[in-house]
């Protein structure tokens, strides 16, 4: 169950944008699995992928396609990540992209292809094409939460979001969708989310955006440190709503615009950890007063502790393991007696002894919430790290261990 | 249950070490819990602490002791490991050096303390000091089984081995006992062991031999990434066995002792990992042929990523999923094209691609079987990292999260 997170509602159009999603069969059965997004003439496409080196062939293509034109099209598959299939892999997403680009008359590299799945299986490109064949059939209107639900794979719930913001008297709409439940731990980009905004920005302007926005969120996010294969983000902007083209981004609309991006990128982002595989918790962890460096390397050693997730799960305030995970930190230095620790509120840690006022009555009661919150203070610096995980729940494993995902 | 272990069988004494045992009640009803070692006088102690910087209270004062004379006596407790405790701890733990000291007619110092079990709870004091009057009282004999055992926590099965070898027409004994089932990622020494010898050593050469020793095996071994507040690994040397003294690393006698120790911790490393939290499988992973950094980080990535060990535990020829912690681990460049994986002889990945060669059936077989062994090659120099590892099952998640160890 997904920890306070409920079905999206109002969910806005993107003008400039349609979609289309359909049923291939591929690896799911009676459900949609394939997503289609058609991108009017002059929309500017961002984007941010895996740094992992044996990314997708979907993923590969996508960069090379973005290089030499601005999408038309994005197309999704769920069910096949279509990585680790070697050079029949990058044929098949390129062929993959043919389809999508005859069914709507561009030419291949106006399309970008992205795929989520098992890894290591080859695409079954017969269904593929009937699927790509339905969906364009299809096109047309502005279904954003159908369009969430054919992308998710181990997803238990749909994860969509609108933000509308006024710019110079313009009103725009962001509106992005993202999917993502394991194999979460994203390093420049995460699983698969699309946003889309009628807003006129400039290309430039929009991936500096993008790439910003993307550290502050979804690279914040781990559930099991495990970096996919084929995490991308995209954000096009159509430009359809008439606002004054943003090219500056200092300018008082790129603040604002980069605000609502933000929020819209922090409740996706935050949304992926919420439904993380057997999620029970949701825990922000936030360190601060060391070099930059020393907080995030803190910050993801406790995100990362199965004892720490075990715990969490348990409810059970056993925060020696949390002291132990600080500890553990590969860090230069660490100052123990510098060292406090906060649970929802209770000062667990001060000065790197058990606090005086601490009781287990106030840990059990901090420990119970669905929503974590850790402060975790080394020093006396301004630099703070915050990250977004989720327990380590007996559904984690049956999730990835009872059947391939 | 663990992975192909057995009871211990055929331990020998170590002339110069008598052993002593107690059921304390501290934490545990009707177990033994604490452990009493005797080393004859003139016996030299090596031995590798804990890396993580909130070390127990037990550990800054052993490291303490170790750095002003001889060890004539170690104490171990298991239930409390009285880390996170702040003033409180390290006051009892002198207090406990005391009262095995005056038990033993020596003088505080000449203890080193050691404890395992839950972090964050002082330490019952007037338990404790029951337990070693009990234990003292029955000082004598080498029962090194019973002593195994009494040092367990969520152990399932003791670790302990002999070895002999011949130095220059002496033979020689080594005796070991080992404890450790989760939390075990140790950085310098892993949990806790102890060895003793009846060989005379140096102490300068003894510590060599021991770190080296503990490099090749404790530090090579992980069950779920988390390293200990209370790692610590000894080795005491009596002397009484009369061989000449090795005072010199470079020689036969020392090049033979180093070998048996090898054999010695190598077995008692992997025990702890074939006994790890919910273990299904023993995992060994090599990686060759790049920097012996990006060998070890490859190997450790593997080894922590929860999705390659729920795959495991499933046995679940699930590739991709090495594959995607292969390409995700923190090195500079990986030639993806140079990358073969190769798992019980069965070729997975050539060059970067699966292998033609590779059927699922093939896959199955591999992967059925309890011990496991990965092969990961990414590039063309000699250097290599093994590193030893578990699965990630159900009862990992029971035992850490259905109560609090």
């Amino acid at each position: 169950m997904p920890v306070g997170l409920i079905e999206p509602t109002n969910l806005l159009p993107v003008s400039g944008v349609e979609l289309a999603v359909a049923a291939s069969e591929m690896r799911y059965k009676s459900r949609d699995d394939l997503l289609v997004l058609l991108l009017s003439e002059g929309t500017n496409t961002a984007a941010v992928f895996t740094q992992n080196r044996f990314c997708a062939a979907p993923v590969t293509i996508a960069k090379q396609h973005l290089a030499l034109s601005s999408p038309r099209a994005l197309v999704v598959n769920a069910g096949n990540a279509n990585a680790g299939t070697g050079n029949e892999g990058l044929k098949n997403t390129r062929l993959s992209c043919e389809l999508v680009a005859n069914g709507l008359g561009l030419s291949a590299n106006q399309v970008l292809p992205f795929s989520t799945g098992v890894i290591g299986l080859q695409m079954a490109m017969s269904a593929y094409q009937a699927g790509v064949d339905m969906a364009l059939d299809a096109m047309g209107g502005a279904d954003w939460s159908r369009a969430a639900k054919a992308i998710m794979t181990t997803d238990t719930i749909a994860k969509a979001k609108s933000v509308t913001v006024n710019l110079s008297g313009v009103n725009i709409t962001l509106t992005g969708i993202a999917k993502g439940s394991g194999m979460i731990c994203p390093n420049m980009a995460t699983m698969l989310a699309y946003i889309a905004t009628d807003a006129a920005i400039e290309a430039d302007v929009l991936q500096v955006m993008l790439s910003q926005a993307a550290d502050a969120s979804f690279n914040r996010i781990t559930i099991d440190g495990d970096t996919s294969t084929n995490d991308a983000l995209t954000l096009s902007a159509t430009g359809q709503a008439g606002n004054a083209l943003i090219n500056d981004i200092t300018s008082d609309d790129a603040e604002l615009f980069y605000h609502a991006l933000l929020e819209l990128v922090s409740f996706l982002s935050q949304a992926i950890v919420r439904d993380g595989e057997g999620a029970t918790k949701f825990v922000e962890i936030g360190v601060k007063g060391g070099t930059a460096q020393d907080c995030e390397s803190i910050a993801y050693t406790v995100a990362h502790s199965p004892l720490v997730k075990t715990a969490l799960f348990a409810s059970d305030p056993n925060w020696g393991r949390i002291l132990m995970a600080v500890g553990r930190a590969p860090v230069l230095t660490l100052a123990i007696d510098k060292v406090d620790i906060e649970v929802n509120g209770v000062l667990i840690i001060k000065a790197g002894e058990p606090a005086k006022t601490y009781t287990e009555e106030q840990g059990k009661a901090a420990f119970s919430q669905d929503d974590i919150n850790m402060c975790i203070r080394i020093g006396e610096s301004t630099e703070e790290c915050v990250v977004w995980t989720s327990d380590l729940s007996h559904d984690y494993v049956s999730i990835n261990a009872d059947y391939r995902s």
